[in-house]
């Protein structure tokens, strides 16, 4: 006697996130921290009644927010991709919401097939301690010259070599990336600047924007990033710029 | 032998503190609860090594915020009052400020010279929750019939009883207090009531906008907010809105 089981095949349903990165030890699940993919996960865990993998496209750290972040997971459930992002979101702390759920095809991979991502960076300028918004910025009293700050992100678009702009632990084989779009833009106190690239290195953005904050407080001169550029050097660039301003805002596929 | 003590006057200096009341169990100090009096009173002792009452102008409830509390304090202190806003917010959980301090006439008291109070009260109305400001917000999803209510805060201005509006738990003597502003604005998804009054009752900016709401999504029309204003019970006006949408803006005195 013998019995053939058929597996069906799994849906590949992709999941469009935002969460407010306070609270949460970053992503990626770690044993003893509450993480944003451990959360999700539980979530989906309990509404399907299956054990599922989610395969989030970025890796953010603590205090860092998303507000598409992308993630696919390989389910079979009863639950209809259309109610699945309220039905999550219902369950999730409100500080995570899953915004979309989408049927994608099989072959869809988060990780593997993201072309290019957007962050945003928030700066507050102001004097006064913004007390509603402190998690979602880097509060740096003080005027910046915003010109300045975008003739740098001009010559920092293209495929370069970014070495100098990688957290020291970053020890991927190559530090060449693409930047896509850097611009600055402004409102009043407030300064976000946002920067597009095939993929990013080690705490990138953070070092960027630090360094950025370098010229727009007139430590340097907005040529000074080629020198940096060039150096290959951590060292030779400004300092990390705070989690909490940093935001994730899409990824294209 | 003897000897005369005479006492130094002590500065009254008043304070103007922002917070964001999310991880605060309202402004008064009361036993095992984090509370924004208990958070400034110690800042105050740490910096003027003495023991402080923070007489503060509104007892906001838990998860409520202020961008404009304002607060006396009597001390004798070697710290000018010019630098007290910025020592003090240094020494604060970074979702408290003190914004300013200046020396004030010694029979100014916070409470008693209270003239009116503004309150704003924020109603976020699209579908996706909106992570970032969740805590700041009622998120009520759906179309609110902002026209509606604009009519509706118009037939709450003016000295009235607002029984009706007070929380049953509110037995203070006489219910009646007069609204001297009232409206509705709204910017895209976020609608922003806006109260202000020469006192109010308990919970009663909570409970007009729960009954605003009524309107908005049309169980009500606008004339029925006179009905409730006769009715003088607390049953016959909308359910509560919660706390975290409401903020303490401004203090008149």
């Amino acid at each position: 006697m013998f019995c053939i089981l058929k597996k069906m095949p799994l849906r590949n349903v992709k999941l469009t996130i935002h969460y407010d990165g306070s609270g949460f030890h970053g992503w990626q699940s770690q044993p003893d921290a509450r993480t944003v993919q451990a959360e999700v996960t539980e979530a989906i865990e309990k509404l399907c009644g299956v054990t599922v993998k989610v395969n989030g496209s970025s890796r953010t750290d603590a205090g860092v927010h998303a507000l598409g972040q992308v993630a696919n997971i390989r389910i079979d459930t009863p639950v209809p991709t259309a109610n699945l992002a309220g039905a999550l979101t219902e369950l999730l702390p409100d500080t995570i919401a899953v915004v979309d759920a989408v049927d994608v095809d099989d072959s869809f991979d988060a990780i593997r097939d993201t072309k290019s991502k957007l962050y945003r960076y928030t700066i507050f300028t102001g004097s006064v301690r913004p007390v509603l918004n402190i998690n979602q910025c880097w509060h740096r009293p003080g005027v910046l010259d915003i010109d300045g700050m975008s003739q740098t992100t001009g010559l920092l678009v293209g495929k370069k070599d970014f070495k100098s702009f990688a957290a020291a632990a970053d020890n991927r084989q190559s530090s060449v990336r693409t930047i896509i779009r850097c611009d600055v833009e402004s409102d009043g106190d407030w300064i976000y600047v946002f920067v597009s690239a095939d993929g990013f290195l080690y705490n990138m953005v953070r070092n960027i924007v630090g360094t950025l904050v370098e010229v727009g407080r007139g430590r340097w001169r907005p040529e000074k990033i080629t020198e940096i550029l060039q150096a290959k050097d951590r060292n030779s660039a400004g300092p990390i710029a705070p989690a909490g301003g940093l935001c994730l805002m899409k990824i294209d596929f």
